[in-house]
């Protein structure tokens, strides 16, 4: 099996001269994930939760929308030069009935007959493909909560600590209580990690919780908040456009810039309950 | 044409209350490259220099090796619901006698027939597709020239300063000097506009020079600065256990948390001159 950490020598240089030591890497190693023996993507990431990446990645991109849809996932022999395995080839069996996902993936996800290539038809392949309506999610989140949650996702990220080089996702409930956190050199697998392990733990359509990322907010990554159901996605750094009109169209709540009590929230203000505006300090900041 | 920032309103909570006011985000929007007519890769981009960003993706993927190997490349019409072209599709006319691509080039960049999918097979297939020898290249930096990179990259940023959101990659010389720095919310796009501006400026392969990138070095980076005969990568924060690999054996000097003039060298050391170690101070650091 991969290792999630792996050691090499690096020279530091500083002020004080240099020093050569051992130091601890972020491991990386593509997967290929299969569908019923097919290829269908590859991607680099972190070694580890991998049959939950799988599942995430298939709920993500409608291919799955429930446990059951999937009969087994397994690694398959992927040897290398030494007859090892390198456990990097999952092909994972649909159950009957669950059409196979077509062949580009990607790309189906970003255009649509009508109208070539653009935003709006990005945001039209998530309507049509999404199963849950996160709009309709009644809940609410308190900024205290959301303020708490940058610091409970690093106290959960193990190998960051060590290793400086991983993304990070965590769901968490309204609370901020943890439900799960994933790491990956990818943010898009962190995510689907996370997913993944909602889905499995029959916690899909994720209503009431909130998805927490420790780099910025992309499209891709609303896009998988709406593909699981989570109403509210909250990102360390900035959302992108698309992402914010993703967010809009999907009443997905989406903060930004989430550090300590400061945050921005772009789309699905409603949700966040605030306390009422004082008037002698409200408005007037250009 | 696309805009590369588009303003939003959103809502600003802090300690000090709430306030509403426009904001400015990195634009994202779909680019679909195509080549010769035939759809090739879909890639979430920021719009602008997507004829560079098209000439550096073809070119870190193998499909092309020299400015001449490209015909013509163009916009097609893709147009959105009003019947606008979105500037969204990119076709690139090969010329005569270039070999088209593969239909799955990622794919192929991390497999071989003889052992299925793994970190090796990554390096391996990188190094029958490159044309250029970074490793012969006998270019040395200094320490102080590479402490200045990020800053330098910064400076050169134009839409980090107002959206917060953009991924950053420039070349530079080895004194220091900014060739090109080119921004994207994709951190493989912003380093595929300054290798596209690099071939058809005539400057591949980019021998003696720095790719400084704003984020972490993985894989993906790593192969895309061996593809035009990078020999040095500097990045800002951590590099992936698999880019540390292909940075060995393609003989590229990889440095990672290179911020002010603290660096780690994880490869290549040898093209890094440094003062000689005083006796006194060296070594003996945990």
């Amino acid at each position: 099996m991969g290792r999630v950490t792996v050691r090499r020598p690096v020279l530091r240089l500083g002020p004080d001269g240099e020093h050569r030591r051992p130091d601890t890497l972020a491991a990386e190693e593509p997967l290929e994930i299969r569908v019923d023996g097919r290829p269908l993507a590859v991607t680099m990431r972190t070694p580890g939760h991998d049959v939950e990446l799988a599942h995430g990645f298939l709920l993500t991109e409608g291919v799955i929308g429930a446990p059951q849809d999937v009969r087994t996932a397994r690694y398959c022999d992927s040897l290398d030069a030494d007859g090892r395995n390198t456990y990097n080839v999952l092909d994972v069996a649909l159950s009957e009935g669950v059409p196979p996902p077509d062949a580009g993936v990607e790309r189906n996800f970003y255009t649509t007959s009508s109208c070539g290539v653009c935003g709006k038809a990005a945001l039209d392949a998530v309507r049509l493909r999404t199963r849950y309506s996160p709009a309709a999610d009644p809940v609410e989140v308190r900024p205290e909560v959301l303020a708490t949650l940058p610091g409970a996702l690093r106290e959960h990220q193990r190998v960051f600590a060590t290793t400086g080089g991983l993304h990070a996702a965590g769901l968490f409930t309204a609370d901020g209580a943890a439900l799960v956190v994933r790491e990956d050199v990818g943010r898009h697998n962190a995510v689907d990690k996370a997913m993944g392990w909602a889905l499995l733990a029959g916690r899909v359509p994720l209503a009431g919780t909130i998805l927490m990322v420790s780099g910025r907010a992309s499209f891709e990554l609303v896009q998988k908040a709406a593909m699981a159901g989570v109403p509210v996605l909250a990102a360390v750094s900035a959302p992108s456009s698309l992402a914010v009109d993703l967010a809009e169209e999907q009443g997905i709540t989406l903060v930004g810039f989430l550090r300590g009590p400061n945050m921005n929230v772009y789309a699905g203000t409603s949700r966040v309950c605030r306390s009422p505006i004082q008037p002698s300090t409200a408005g007037h900041r250009p």
